[in-house]
């Protein structure tokens, strides 16, 4: 008998955000499923790694059937103690998320759970990062999960590019049906940040980040036209981050 | 008059580091310096921001003559919090480090060093993160030093190009003077993790992340290639991360 592929699930939410539930349901039909997330939120942890600490690692029952573990570190932790130490096999997929809040355009570098996917790409693993465009834990994954599963039917099939992973997010639920899925570029956009200033109860100042998202790009080819039109989109994500146009330019430049 | 550029520098292994002390010295040449840097080390950090916390930042009176701050955060956070609250007008240039310790090949996406770079390039301000592949605090950066001034000349003279940074990793520091600057793309590699199991005093588990780098790519055109041929590096680090050349094939796949 063959064996099922295994499929690692992480996220950035903690294993106990709705989120992960939804995306176990959604895989749990191709394959065998290990479940390694954060014992808490980790939400906007980007890439980071634990190197001046210590990891802990937990095994939970908090899905059915299904082997888990609660980890001590960030999503890019999660999956290197995942392969290093619990994985007995090599997966044929890693799937992160699904994420409640949208990670597209420049989201991607600070979001948790496509770090998990850029570094499960890293490690030469087809890799899938999930965002549902609405922060509510009561936001409706139905549309999401049958989505989720069309991508991971269609990345088990096809051949998985290599050095990539993929950044998909879903448009916030809603009665009306997604419209399909876009392949796309990462959109141009910005965030204009604010700090809120507080006194705390001694007299001393500390700071709250806030920021408004500004969409600068008018491209009907990106992520955010695509979720706006209530498309689900798809981006290929890379991890070599070498502007390679720029190599010629900057060799014009004296240095003397 | 006219006013002087003005320049903030951070980096990710606080402000007590060595390092920071010997980017000011090369810096200070060509403008007012103002520092924003993390109060304790925050190697390994990549593009994480503080989403779930408050963030404290405190005037610190550590480099004579320069105005400084020590925040709680993150260097991205340092980054954000500089441009919105601290800093009284627009930075020329915004500098990293030097880091204690190689930012080279796929390093650029761990390093906080480098994501404080990333973020300033994001906010349209030129930037460059500089590191030293020695990780000792008492390795000698002269040459260093030398070299970041060189650099620093030609991107304010220079155009900087828009929607990047630079990653500079200089050789660590001998008798021999470096051979040059080679600008360079970002080495193909790969980490070998593992983990070092141990049991605490009162009986549990942990862990401690270990791990050997692989240089996996032999062409003479990367940084680590320069570096080992004792060239300071440059790479142009861009924060699209999409792989362009992956979205025909994606396309070809079915998703029903």
């Amino acid at each position: 008998m063959e064996e099922k592929p295994l499929i690692l699930v992480t996220n950035d939410d903690s294993y106990r955000a709705p989120g992960i539930r939804a995306l176990i349901e959604a895989v749990k039909p191709f394959g065998e499923v290990v479940v390694v997330a954060p014992d808490k939120p980790q939400s906007g942890m980007g890439h980071a790694i634990t190197v001046g600490n210590i990891l802990r690692l937990s095994k939970i029952d908090a899905f059915e059937g299904i082997e888990a573990y609660a980890c001590t570190g960030t999503p890019v932790d999660c999956v290197k103690l995942a392969i290093t130490d619990v994985l007995k096999r090599r997966p044929a997929l890693l799937v992160s998320g699904i994420n409640h809040g949208a990670n597209h355009s420049i989201n991607v570098l600070y979001s948790g759970t496509m770090s998990a996917a850029v570094e499960g790409a890293m490690e030469g693993i087809p890799s899938i990062g999930f965002s549902l465009c609405a922060f509510e834990w009561e936001a409706s994954m139905e549309e999401a999960i049958t989505y989720a599963r069309k991508i991971v039917a269609a990345a088990l099939r096809g051949e998985f590019p290599p050095k990539l992973c993929l950044n998909v997010n879903f448009p916030k639920s809603s009665h009306v049906p997604y419209a399909g899925i876009k392949i796309c570029r990462q959109a141009e956009a910005y965030w204009a940040d604010s700090y809120e200033k507080r006194q705390d109860p001694m007299g001393g100042h500390y700071y709250w980040l806030t920021g408004m998202f500004e969409g600068r790009d008018k491209g009907t080819d990106t992520d955010v036209w695509a979720i706006e039109n209530n498309y689900v989109s798809v981006v290929p994500v890379q991890f070599d981050m070498t502007a390679h146009h720029a190599i010629a330019h900057l060799n014009t430049w004296q240095y003397d």
